[in-house]
């Protein structure tokens, strides 16, 4: 842990100086004065940006390609240059994150973690050309590290990254969730069981065609998830401070964007209106909500998988959830489902956040969309526990579902809702009769129908086979 | 249904005239220029103020306290004043509410709802003094009927009252549910029951307890929205513009609030601080979180009816909630807990219907808050939603729910769970081994705890009769 | 307005008879027992489903979908099919509407509107062929009305074909506002102002510029909207309870989807997945949280709107908004921006529909989502709102505006911020303390840095130019 | 920071058993194997329940009272009760709270905790008796710590009085803020402004009247803070697994809540129906929305300083909020109102922790509410995040603020707004038509009512004074 107080005893102290001052920075720390402010500044959450890597790297990404350009562009020298690139590099590569240090939650519009980039990439750049750290005449955080740029092209360029990369690790958690729903599905192909509608007795279906639909559900957000993370390829990088690429060469966004598509692998582009994207968090919005949209989906699963569990005795008890820890300190032998109930609690967090960034769009005035740090936090969050839960429900519970295929099949054969069936031979009204007379006199709904000949004996065996009930087939009434 | 189109070619008008300009108003209407544009600017929801008869009766009342005040102060003639009040009192009486048809959501924070209840006052105390309606030179919607108030005293005061009179309908409405459950909770003292912990056998209770706690719960939100419709007392009248009073006597303000009291017997009180009161939204948003509260205790006890009732077969089929209507057009003999599904998605309205409300309030501006009107609309008719919901609730199916007994003890005497109660004599693990093997055998705990004779038959039989589960008694370790 | 209530002394009545047991219906009604019945149970909104023409029009296209399925698979009788369509067609064609009077919020999954549905063309069909309403032994609601159908793939295909249907409205409307928009864009593109970041003075734009943003943001909303949209064109028809198609024939779904689409114009196909599409309410939360970003855009330049024409002496004043109405009841003069106010409005709405959409598709349970109802009550209320506000917005707002040329002027010519455009000619460290200089001194930026000579004169009127900061162009350093 | 990884190569482990079979804990470790299983199972968010020392504290404060009520009611020996004693004061004492390491967000109602608590401190207590760790013969985690106790009555005990004493901090904040905001309020007494209503120039106040309204509204939201916290002192300690309470002596309930009133100096009681407050998750609802709504207060009270003090030069500049840190890497000398900023951001936060748990809320089931630490995490988060925020506020914005004098008055002097004191003197339609002439001709209301002679020059004087229109006065009209 590096230590950043000034007050700290042993702590020695460089100073320096910006627009309101001079002040002590630790004499280690890369990072420099604005960056020792905005941690002063603001003590809110005790979460530092550095919890998410992905927008460490993501920023120091779009400064190396920012330095590739001014350099092409013969703005700044080769040397500035390379000590720059090399800085980043390093920063790409994991090392020096725990400088970047301001909270996640900050006012500036992300400024003070543009400034922390700024800072940190400066320092170590000075050592690599052999200068101290804070020497800022022969490289400026500002004038040659912040060069053509303003924070408000760059952070948002590098969320919109930080996003994208971060959203693979989701995609590949659902897919392998996805999966495990599968191989459940054809496990359970042969299980028969009552479906229910409204909790109430429906019609007969397999325990596999449930767990189908849970993986067809989760492959449809895969797809969806890919197809929206799409939305943040398009990057302002190169509007500068309001859209206008006031202090950018003209060419300078084209040639910046193709350098940082090479550095970070993926395929960006230029928004057409810079203005408008300068402000505008209708990609954030519409992610974070799909975010919801698949938050929605892992808990209806999971309080399907609860209810499914329930029991032993006095519940469903349809299918057996592995166990994962004691569930009680009062009652022994109690096993509860707390990998699904862990998972429910993520979504409400993420749908509780989708909200949070919600609002936060909506906040935006004029040129700038000033909320923009807490949007990033709650969707890298959102993200990041939607991927964890995604990983620990497929892992320590779908793997080691079990079914209790008696159970199932006993439903089936006491249930009333097999009528049904029944309806297109005689009627809905007899069938309505005849449910009726079942659940008040508990006789079986089969010997009701042949005691009243409704409809030949051969024929009722067929069409009240349960495994006839499962798919539309050729309906043959006469 | 008014007419109130200037289009409609057999309609007559009468011209009426403004800050903007001239323009055509129906001749028979009450209302006019001012909230015939109104009309023709918010063309939005297609609900009129009027469907809320509270808000109108309130607004009377506001006017008619006014009146007076100013009666008293010698501002305005007693002929005036009497005409004014006669106007007030017979919408008071539920007259001319058909004349009150600016949208529900509207700009001007509330001007146009004020404007309204003034030109239609205006126009019926003229009539009442024998003029004809538009002819303001003897009485006029500004200089008389407004007279010493300004919207931002008069609205806010009005949509309060409108609050305090209809929270009185859903303060019954709880109450009487609080007792059908309580009815409940007695008609099923008796049935002993599995109690349920996240969804998982827990321990023996019954039936009866379980409906008292839904009483209790219900009881104490009786309590707390009563509570908290009390801060709808404290009332701005008297600040008029912006809390500072302007246009208005000194003595205005205290006088007017004991006419208004006296005429909505409501014990009302002007706030301490006219300028904060004038924006400040803090009663709102706690009240409509209250109606939240009460909303998704709604849904818990649905969710749980819902629950308990499953089946006939498939489900736990603990109790029968009264057959409302058939319950599908494909499936014979299905019946649906359709009531407690109906509030279950009243109380997900209400929940977005508190986000409107708490995104409005947090978007006033200086002086006041302008999203007003949407707030007055949604909680208003979350109010509305909730009386009804709760009514039908308590009438159509608490009332009516009868107890499967012998299933809810069959539960019990098959459950492994109670071998929680054996703990304080055969310590946690023994306890858990014996769980365990009862779930992997079938075999019953009184069974397998015999058998290897970790207690005294005689007091495993006693602590074993789940009626010695249900409420804390004494220990008798050994 | 249709008399339904039983008590009504003049109304005559037929009997008709259901699961439950006879009830009497007004004998004018065209629908039947099972409307009646949710009708009594369900007195919650006062909102019925014919608020939404459209949901009855799509409902009366599945209906004669089905029956044209049912015909070719010599399911139904030509005589009947006939009378059924012809039932639909007069429904389609926006009559019998007045029929449809089952509360927006209800119990069952749909079933009690898709009964309605069923029972209506029953009657109608029933009087086609020459019998009296009610007589459902010539033609029955469920037999042949709702042939291979249940309500749980009839009704959300229907809601689904109604937000297609619907949202094309909203496209028209926003596509309205966008070009609206553009024209002020091209307007206004020679008055230059200051842009503002986190409301603080930032660097020179055009209004042209930032109206041009808001038509960007709104037409990229259009093409999102759209591309949304075409998720509802997957439809679950012919799964018929659970998605397993019992009761219908197993070509059924295929060829029904067929005539669908040709009697709908709409390029419809059936889920791969029909057990999942029955209960997966994906596509609603989706397209709700599209309907939300659309609302948050809204509401943002509603925002900007109402501070860009603040004012008109102590506020910013660079636009003026048109004249709607008088803005107060006590200050003469005074015109408020009720258009853009009454948009917050709508837009705060929106977002609360969206989480009442979001937690009712969180309560799905198993084979069904029982709370669509209120789920297709909510995002067709807010297409509605949404139209509405768009319409509003564009017409009678964006269409007026003018801009106050100078004061947008003098903004820049006395602003510090276009120091910004000195930074590569004199380095951020030399720039900020001009600019603190300026700001303390009230001396302009042009007159201090000439006296510090940091550039040459001609050079410094040639950056300073506020047209030559508007867009990136060639940077000159030397 | 505690290793608690088993696989890590150089830790050595001691095997602990429970009913799922046996497994390896760090030989330091203080927690045993249900804390171990639930390290491994619950990896989502990063973040232990010691982030909250005051949860942690709480449980042991509950686990020290449940052993003296045990040892009174001789059901443990005074030895173990002593130890046990001794283990939880040191965590009261703030130690051994870096061996509380469950995931904040876990399945299990809260097991996962209160074992966690179990198990260090029957381990600490082994210590002092003298035996190793893992000894539980000796002294049982279930048998002996959580004697008489369940998971369902402990944990929810615990995360009340946490709330009850992390609100005292958040209390003592907002009093601070108060404060800091009435200095300014007498500081600016006689700073005449112009108060805005919509954003449109309204009619004068003073600064302080302003600033005066903030502490108003801050000072309320102090009051209702600590009133609903109270709610919080009725806890269902005693009723163990569902409110029966199983396993407790009779007694225990009523003595366990008098030692823990006084270990925690905190006036507790135990609610009167157990059944209810097991499962009961209102005092959350409710106080989860009062934190959202001081959260909306801060939040208006931050977007009204953010445009009271934008500009310098093209905004409002009627303020200066304290310079914290420069505000652009691009824009030299631009500072931004970054704490309210900040500020803003946080409430969004607060705002979507609130919709977590309603939805957290809403979910409970039966019984229990399972959900419960999801609540826990966000409500305490909430309440931390607020406290920070206030305090950032008062000390890093508010308490530096100045005003802008003149600018403040140059707004009223050629203000139109001030024609509404006219009023009551020349009447609303002439006011309004002067009001338009002003607004066209941009001459003074002063001179256009002069030169109509509609009101005496004295009188006009008089009226028009400022300083008279500040505070309702007595109206003189002829």
């Amino acid at each position: 842990m590096l230590n950043n107080s000034p007050n700290s005893s042993n702590v020695q102290f460089r100073k320096e100086k910006d627009l309101l001052g001079e002040k002590d920075v630790p004499i280690n720390a890369y990072y420099g004065i604005q960056t020792q402010r905005a941690i002063e500044n603001f003590q809110i959450t005790g979460v530092s940006i550095n919890l998410f890597p992905t927008l460490v790297t993501a920023l120091a990404m779009v400064k190396k390609a920012a330095a590739k350009t001014n350099a092409e562009l013969k703005q700044l020298s080769q040397q500035k240059t390379d000590a720059i690139c090399q800085a980043c590099d390093e920063i790409i590569a994991g090392h020096l994150h725990e400088h970047f240090l301001v909270d996640v939650i900050q006012g500036g519009a992300g400024t003070s973690t543009n400034m922390n980039a700024n800072e940190v990439i400066a320092n170590r750049a000075l050592e690599v050309l052999g200068h101290q750290k804070g020497e800022y005449q022969h490289l400026h955080p500002n004038n040659d590290v912040n060069m053509s740029q303003s924070t408000n092209d760059v952070y948002p360029t590098a969320v919109r990254m930080a996003i994208i990369l971060k959203h693979s690790e989701l995609v590949i958690a659902a897919q392998q969730l996805q999966r495990s729903l599968k191989e459940k599905a054809t496990e359970f192909a042969d299980v028969i069981k009552m479906g229910r509608t409204q909790l109430q007795d429906a019609v007969p279906m397999t325990l596999g065609l449930e767990f189908n639909a849970y993986a067809t559900t989760i492959g449809e957000d895969v797809e969806r998830i890919k197809w929206l993370a799409d939305l943040f390829k398009e990057v302002n990088l190169g509007g500068t401070a309001i859209g206008t690429g006031i202090n950018a060469d003209q060419s300078y966004g084209r040639i910046a964007i193709e350098h940082l598509s090479r550095i970070a692998c993926i395929d960006l582009c230029q928004a057409s209106d810079l203005v408008e994207a300068t402000s505008d968090m209708g990609a954030f919005v519409l992610f974070s909500s799909m975010l919801k949209r698949f938050a929605i989906k892992l808990s209806k699963i999971c309080n399907d998988l609860r209810l499914l569990s329930s029991g032993p005795t006095a519940g469903l008890n349809e299918i057996n959830l592995p166990q994962m820890q004691p569930g009680s300190s009062i009652m022994p032998g109690k096993v509860n489902p707390v990998i699904p109930e862990a998972v429910n609690q993520v979504a409400y967090n993420v749908i509780g956040n989708d909200l949070c960034v919600s609002m936060a769009a909506e906040a935006g005035q004029l040129q700038l969309n000033v909320m923009e740090p807490v949007i990033a936090y709650k969707m890298l969050e959102s993200i990041q526990e939607l991927t964890n839960a995604t990983i620990m429900l497929s892992e320590k519970c779908i793997k080691g579902i079990t079914a209790n295929k008696e159970r199932c099949r006993d439903y089936v054969d006491n249930s009333i809702g097999i009528v049904t069936a029944l309806n297109p031979y005689i009627g809905y009204e007899n069938a309505s009769r005849i449910a009726k007379q079942a659940l008040a006199t508990g006789r079986r709904v089969v010997d009701l129908v042949k005691e009243e000949g409704l409809i030949a004996e051969e024929q009722l065996a067929e069409v009240l086979k349960p495994e006839n009930m499962l798919s539309p087939h050729n309906l043959q009434k006469s």
